[in-house]
């Protein structure tokens, strides 16, 4: 991404904050500033911590001190989330009566729908490190969010579920990024043919010269017989056009082939064989 | 998720391993454990670890002790994906010569549909604490992954990486597991890698004596000086890392350079040329 297209995912992200009831360990905090900051989102509310503040927090969050100045902290959980529009509450386990329940990833895009197209801003709660929400804080969401985990070993620790949340939420902004400009120039695709490459990639064209090229060379040596090739060269075209070759690579492979050919009818010779005869004088 | 489902995703996992280079810290180790048990992942291993064992890999790994029992210990990367189709080097920053880059998300859902799809066992090589990868290493790989972040602040650490790899691995699995039941979801093929292949691929540890073989060949003809090879043996390197050769097109491939070799050094020679020889008559 550029970093013009970065700013953007960032601006869309400071509506989305992070809240954090009743933490215990400093060093929770700290690493979710550092989780926060890698991804791109800046808000990080803290609800009543236990122990704030604390240089363990500072020195997990290295480099992220200007989100350090921007927390805010709060007495009670209405007050982190009262200029919200949209509340998502953490939990790992079912409640007392079901409450509309999205997975991460179907969250944080409905979360960054409501930033960009409806300019909401958006709570994402986490509990405390031993017990989570209480059923009275997780009535205050409007959602409630899960991240799959294997069911048969528990939870993710707070700081990795706010690690996924923040990725997913950045993961999000992108798509919608993506698609309010045109990303030309990208470092981060999702699909390899739309990378930044070095060199150009050949054209259909260029490789049905390319194909005669390698058969001839191979009839040339006798490792194709040209009246019965049987399924060589349809494996060689199933080879080499998987690969979607640059210019570099066709024409490095072409001049194998021209050496291979020069060599077979005589045109090139080896001068290691000199070097190879002179060696024993 | 059942619990059915549960196992089934666990099992699909046990082919995707995490690979740890040179790590420093024995929390690092401990809490990609917790990251992967909590995903469902169980392959660690370790390519020379700086300290191994230690009680904090215990204290962090709390829970995940049949993973800590499975850790395998090897002393190269080599020799920890030898039996692996596919490699993933995770990478932060370009290198000498961009190379096959994918998302994390588009890196999981590649792999998930080769072990799956095509019984293909999958690493993802991560770096040293503070510098990563090296460029030796990065070759080794057919992808480089990365992941997503504010270009404002660099990099996750290593453990946060395999917190959203691991993620990322469990969220593709479900995927192709929810699939795997839904019967209107198993008939769109759009991708070659998603058809049935008629061989099957050959693992890391046969493409390192591919690459000194043609090496080797193209030395032998003099199109690669072994004293300045310059970037040919990176380039063939991406070039053939990123097809995934069968079994058949490795045989082909190297039963070529193979016959360049003998014409070479004129162990074979052209029946061709006694015919030519004898047309004119």
């Amino acid at each position: 991404m550029s970093q013009v297209d970065n700013a953007t995912v960032s601006a869309h992200l400071s509506h989305v904050r992070i809240v954090m009831v009743n933490t215990t360990l400093p060093a929770n905090i700290g690493s979710a500033l550092r989780a926060m900051k890698t991804m791109g989102l800046s808000q990080l509310v803290l609800v009543a911590p236990k122990t704030y503040p604390h240089p363990d927090i500072d020195a997990l969050a290295a480099g992220a001190t200007d989100l350090i100045e921007k927390i805010q902290i709060v007495e009670t959980l209405e007050e982190a989330i009262k200029d919200c529009h949209l509340v998502f509450g953490t939990s790992a386990r079912s409640r007392t009566i079901p409450w509309p329940l999205l997975d991460a990833r179907p969250a944080a895009e409905k979360s960054l729908d409501a930033v960009v197209n409806h300019q909401q801003e958006i709570a994402i709660v986490f509990g405390r490190e031993d017990r989570g929400l209480t059923n009275e804080e997780l009535a205050l969401a409007n959602y409630h969010v899960t991240i799959p985990v294997n069911s048969d070993y528990g939870v993710l620790n707070v700081a990795q579920a706010i690690q996924v949340i923040c990725y997913e939420m950045r993961m999000a902004a992108m798509d919608l990024v993506g698609k309010e400009v045109d990303p030309n120039a990208t470092m981060h695709v999702t699909e390899t043919e739309d990378m930044q490459w070095d060199e150009p990639l050949v054209t259909h064209e260029q490789m049905e010269q390319f194909y005669p090229h390698i058969e001839k060379m191979l009839a040339d040596i006798e490792f194709l017989d040209p009246q019965n090739p049987r399924l060589l060269p349809l494996r060689l075209r199933r080879l080499f056009g998987r690969i979607q070759l640059d210019r570099m690579e066709y024409h490095l492979l072409r001049g194998i082939f021209s050496r291979v050919q020069a060599l077979n009818n005589g045109s090139w010779k080896k001068t290691e064989k000199i070097d190879q005869e002179k060696d024993p004088q």
